[in-house]
């Protein structure tokens, strides 16, 4: 078949998965692998310590098979399943994590946390786990590039339907699954995706990011079995493609493949909050430390309007949030806590911190604008004093975003200020080393050791 | 709220739930109940042998946390999810599960085999299951009514999308969970639903089938402990109903809720294949006995045409299949066995049947027109031989079907064929025996000890 073209893509990208080696990689990508693993270990940290994880801990401990596999930022073991499916929640559980911009998917949650899983009950090298991690991420962005923005603006949430193929396709590299394996185990993939937006926000949210890395390992180890399934589990008639879309765009899943890497357009959250708060944060920070402001006090500020993109005024113009998980997507929250607090970690986007009434009282002053000209990374803040006094802050590029990318410098202090938090003696310096060079790790599960 | 007021469907769904009690279910549903378990042994029993479930068996059981759970058929034992899992991979494998013909859902699949799993973990009556049960199919087929029919028509597995909620209401009823922790499981429910018809006839079909089972346990286990969700998972503006239907009947979920009861409108097939193929093989089976026919012999045939409702010519008309799975979806097929050999049980839709190159030939002489006036439980044969003679015989309700529903010693025998073919010298009598009794038996999961 043609590169490109709508049939066969199942099998295209089956063999293109197969086929490809580490050699294959550019230095760029590889380098952004790691870049993804250290922000990955970092949320997963953090995440690890939510009451989500401690409630699914308990009842998926009664379901552990073994204790091969370790979780992140936390004593207990599990069998390699069940650590995937905690490890992904962990990951995610804040949206702390990296982002896929022409999808919005976050694509390491369910892949690395498949790997790392098989990588402790199968031994695999450090570069053999980025070539998986690569190549899952390659197969799960680009399916979320052929379904999108229909799939997610309909409801379906990305990140666990997109999921459970990269998590599918990573370990069935590992495994090296023969072309015809890969198809059926993207067939074991298509009948598990599921996922809904309705559950951000709540725990439930976290079952189907689990799933994804859960039922995408579960997948290659059926396939690698013999576990058969449909010819064409994503182009089929009635396959994925064309049920979680409305007019999918076929070709996307294979255009420019080992050409253009999705790795390429995922960018790391400085930020614990949805993507679109992250000009508007940066623009409070600037403007808390703005003399006039710091002299009327927050007591002198009689309204705040933010100017942006429609998204931000859909998606986070929400008053009077209830819980520290909600505020993560509040415009006024955010506003709130940037500006009082000169700081936006996730101890500012806690349940404590929305029960704090200085907030509550600062955010019932924002209200959310949308105009043209202004990108998802762009926002302006205009603060006017009860004096009359008007101060504006204008972002053309959050921080965080593609065109102003977290360092790795940045990324690293990430990793140890969410590690620290969890755990104030813990010295994040070996994971980091061990992290960054992980291609020459003969052993990529004893990374593991370093996280527990 | 309203009963049948599109706000607030998950609540009032979860209240019906969770205040029903046994004296509340007519006779004629706890007996359609006990005909459903008959029934669901009896398919288990046979598909538990299929290499679906050998491979599966062995791929799970490196997963096995315990063997508190039993398969039906099959000596291996698990922990409850595993089993649920696998036993609702059996139920459903051959496809010769009940049916509820308003939305071609199988209902019991992913219900009994969730309950069954935890009544050997946590021992609940006879009457207690059944309870459960009866709820948890009126909910997994309310959603299947509110989202039909375009949700299966646009290719989601409708048994395994709808199942996950039957399974964690049933589970959810056993465990007594309050009407919020039941919504709660609804959420944990919506974030798990997958499955799609382009699996259907390969082994990736059963994943989707087996999670709905396990995935509802495990999402009512979840519950249970306090795991949250969002207020409205069913009618919530990306909830289910909203995601996986274009035009959702919000008010089905809710009207006639208590009064209408979902197993009042299932059905149980008399032949191991696509239910629209059952007045076919009523005709031809009768056509088989005619001493025309039998005096012209099979090579006498020139021709056979099938006259029936649309979805027999959409679903059935595909000559020169290649496995016994897909030999059920054959009406070429079906015809030609049944006028061959004039039985139509599972022997008759193997990969070795569809081998058999008199098959291939007959079926080969088979077309299949749509007609007005026919029902998917009516259909008519005609043989043209080749000396002219025309044979014709017109079924207008099918064995099975709601008119002529499979009598509850019709079920027994398909139960003791279906065992036996299993394994010759096993006596179904004390499991038929205790599952009419069942609403009488203290402990419900003995019942699981006479079937393995």
């Amino acid at each position: 078949m043609q590169a490109g073209s709508p049939s066969g893509i199942s099998q295209a990208l089956a063999q293109f998965i197969a086929a490809c080696r580490w050699e294959d990689i550019p230095d760029s990508i590889r380098h952004e692998a790691r870049r993804s693993l250290v922000n990955y270990f970092a949320v997963a940290l953090a995440g690890a310590q939510d009451p989500t994880l401690d409630i699914a801990v308990a009842a998926y401990g009664r379901f552990a098979a073994g204790r091969q596999a370790g979780l992140v930022g936390r004593p207990e073991r599990f069998d390699m399943l069940n650590a995937a499916a905690l490890n992904a929640m962990a990951a995610n559980v804040y949206d702390f994590d990296d982002t896929h911009h022409p999808t919005i998917i976050h694509p390491t949650a369910p892949v690395a946390p498949a790997l790392f899983a098989l990588a402790q009950a199968q031994p695999m090298s450090g570069a053999e786990l980025l070539l998986s991690f690569v190549l899952g991420v390659e197969a799960e962005c680009r399916l979320g590039n052929a379904v999108s923005p229909g799939h997610y603006a309909r409801g379906w949430h990305i990140t666990s339907t997109c999921g459970v193929f990269g998590a599918a396709m990573a370990a069935g590299k590992h495994l090296a699954l023969s072309p015809q394996a890969l198809v059926w185990a993207l067939g074991s993939a298509a009948s598990q995706a599921g996922g809904l937006v309705e559950t951000l926000g709540t725990m439930a949210k976290s079952v189907g990011v689990g799933n994804a890395a859960r039922n995408g390992l579960l997948a290659a180890l059926l396939a690698q079995q013999g576990f058969d399934g449909p010819a064409a589990p994503l182009e089929g008639p009635r396959g994925f493609l064309r049920v979680a879309a409305e007019q999918p765009d076929l070709a996307a899943v294979t255009r420019g493949l080992g050409q253009h890497w999705q790795l390429a357009d995922t960018t790391y959250k400085p930020y614990p909050c949805g993507v679109v708060l992250n000009p508007v944060i940066d623009a409070c920070l600037a403007l808390a430390a703005d003399p006039r402001l710091l002299r009327a006090g927050l007591a002198g500020i009689e309204r705040v309007t933010l100017t942006g993109h429609p998204l931000l005024r859909q998606r986070t113009d929400r008053p009077g949030v209830a819980t520290g998980r909600e505020s993560q997507v509040s415009a006024q929250h955010a506003v709130a806590v940037a500006l009082a607090r000169g700081r936006a970690g996730l101890a500012e986007f806690s349940d404590a911190a929305v029960r704090d009434p200085a907030l509550r009282e600062l955010g019932a002053k924002v209200a959310v604008c949308e105009a043209e000209g202004y990108s998802v990374d762009a926002a302006q803040v205009r603060i006017i004093l009860r004096d009359g006094t008007q101060l504006a802050h204008r972002v053309d590029a959050a921080r965080g975003s593609a065109a102003r990318p977290l360092s790795d410098a940045e990324l690293e202090q990430k990793l140890r200020e969410l590690g620290n938090a969890a755990r104030p003696d813990w010295n994040a310096a070996p994971l980091i080393d061990a992290l960054w060079r992980l291609d020459e790790a003969p052993d990529a599960a004893r990374v593991m050791a370093l996280a527990a």
